[in-house]
């Protein structure tokens, strides 16, 4: 079974209930969606020797947070987006006030997956303790307040904010881990090191993406500062940065590299041709 | 220092950073409240042994549920109410954005806190475990669904979704006091079957407070099922019923019943005389 089926059929199980709030939690969770984040749990587990059926619910913790945080987003009050991968936004599909509850108990149930998961009590403290920090003020919501309400306009301030926003999720999966392997708190330092690369490196993708689309976004990305040569190098040092580190891990953190380099593909190869 | 000072200098300390955001959240959490639902998990811990000091965490962490399911319940999507205990409504002293991420903030902080609390590795997760099972789908956040969109208009329905919505908070207050003493999951058992009592007598009392004025709400009560008398009588019957079930407890619940007290002296008197 691969990875994304057996997140999938591990999420199906875990809200398995009727009524309308189930039925709009079950929408969100179980839509179409690339299960990047969750991956890259299994694949950080894999890395330190934590099988996939130990690491799942703490894969599905983390989706379940990723998918709250898309819900809450799309909200009129928030970027007001009708449509969400192809489909209707879920406060299109469902009441407003059903898709805000559904995002509320979305990310209650990641921490009550987490509690209730197979790892041992240390451990189970540890990743609870690394999502709050991950996802609440000073992580993921705190980046979104700063995208809504930025408190500058440098690229510092902007990088800051998409650091909390993007890369403190990214780098909440694979620091879980080195949690579950129940491994020295180094080995959670450095995948959070690599994870806000890698959060980095994806942003900036993003960016280098839509500039080469028509797009109404006014909003000042790091290729609107930098211009575009200057994001394609920084791009490449990060991702030269990631495959060193990933390189001093454990089975030369080969589960991971094998799931971002598809990833990054498109600009690695742009920019070998640009080099050469 | 009173249980309340004690409480709100915690939360103080807790949320102690500058921006945006945290000035929404300190709006909410540190603005006027009764702070009944933390002042239970102190009494609950006092009656089970456990001391102020080391239940104060797991008093802030319910303090902040509670906010944050003010917060959400006060937006536009939902209640739509401009005011909130005097004061303008979140969304209306900051962006609406702002709300709803310091929302999503103090939910996630309040597991945060449990997790970095003073309890055991045990004890921690038992905490955590409890307050999802609370607060999200299968409690208050399932509750709050249930009053948007009910799904049948029965008095059973009304209870279910009120025991979610009211009762499950108040429950988990009193559950956290057996859980911090490392008790017996029975006295756990007890403590959520007086908090469902309290739940269902706080809002009956609320009911009946609330039909003695003028109010525009169309919303059915357990009042304007039962009329006035059984109302009453149904109130008379929980008070009862937990009065005999804190006389159980160590120290026969003192600590709790001080605090509830009060709360109820109206209707007690109010029972009393028309009984006479």
């Amino acid at each position: 079974m691969t990875k994304i089926a057996l997140i999938e059929q591990r999420l199906d199980q875990l809200i398995a209930q009727k009524g309308l709030l189930i039925d709009a939690i079950r929408y969100a969770l179980l839509g179409p969606g690339k299960r990047i984040r969750p991956q890259l749990v299994l694949a950080s587990a894999e890395t330190f020797g934590v099988a996939p059926e130990l690491a799942l619910d703490a894969a599905c913790a983390i989706e379940m947070v990723h998918t709250f945080s898309l819900i809450h987003d799309d909200l009129p009050c928030m970027d007001d987006d009708d449509f969400r991968r192809g489909r209707k936004a879920v406060h299109r599909a469902f009441p407003e006030p059903i898709a805000l509850l559904a995002g509320d108990s979305l990310l209650s149930e990641a921490f009550l997956v987490l509690a209730r998961s197979s790892a041992s009590n240390p451990a189970k403290v540890l990743l609870i303790e690394t999502l709050g920090q991950r996802v609440g003020k000073d992580g993921m919501a705190g980046g979104q307040a700063l995208d809504m309400h930025p408190d500058g306009s440098t690229l510092d301030h902007l990088l800051d904010m998409q650091k909390k926003k993007t890369g403190d999720l990214l780098s909440c999966s694979l620091e879980f881990g080195p949690i579950l392997a129940g491994n020295d708190p180094k080995w959670q330092e450095e995948m959070r090191r690599i994870g806000l690369l890698v959060g980095l490196a994806y942003q900036i993708r993003d960016d280098l993406e839509d500039a080469t689309q028509m797009s109404d976004e006014k909003k000042p990305t790091a290729y609107t500062f930098l211009g575009e040569q200057t994001a394609r190098e920084l791009l490449e040092k990060c991702l030269k940065e990631i495959d060193s580190g990933l390189a001093e891990l454990p089975s030369k953190g080969t589960a991971i590299s094998e799931l971002l380099d598809p990833l990054f593909l498109k600009w690695r190869e742009s920019r070998t041709s640009l080099t050469k």
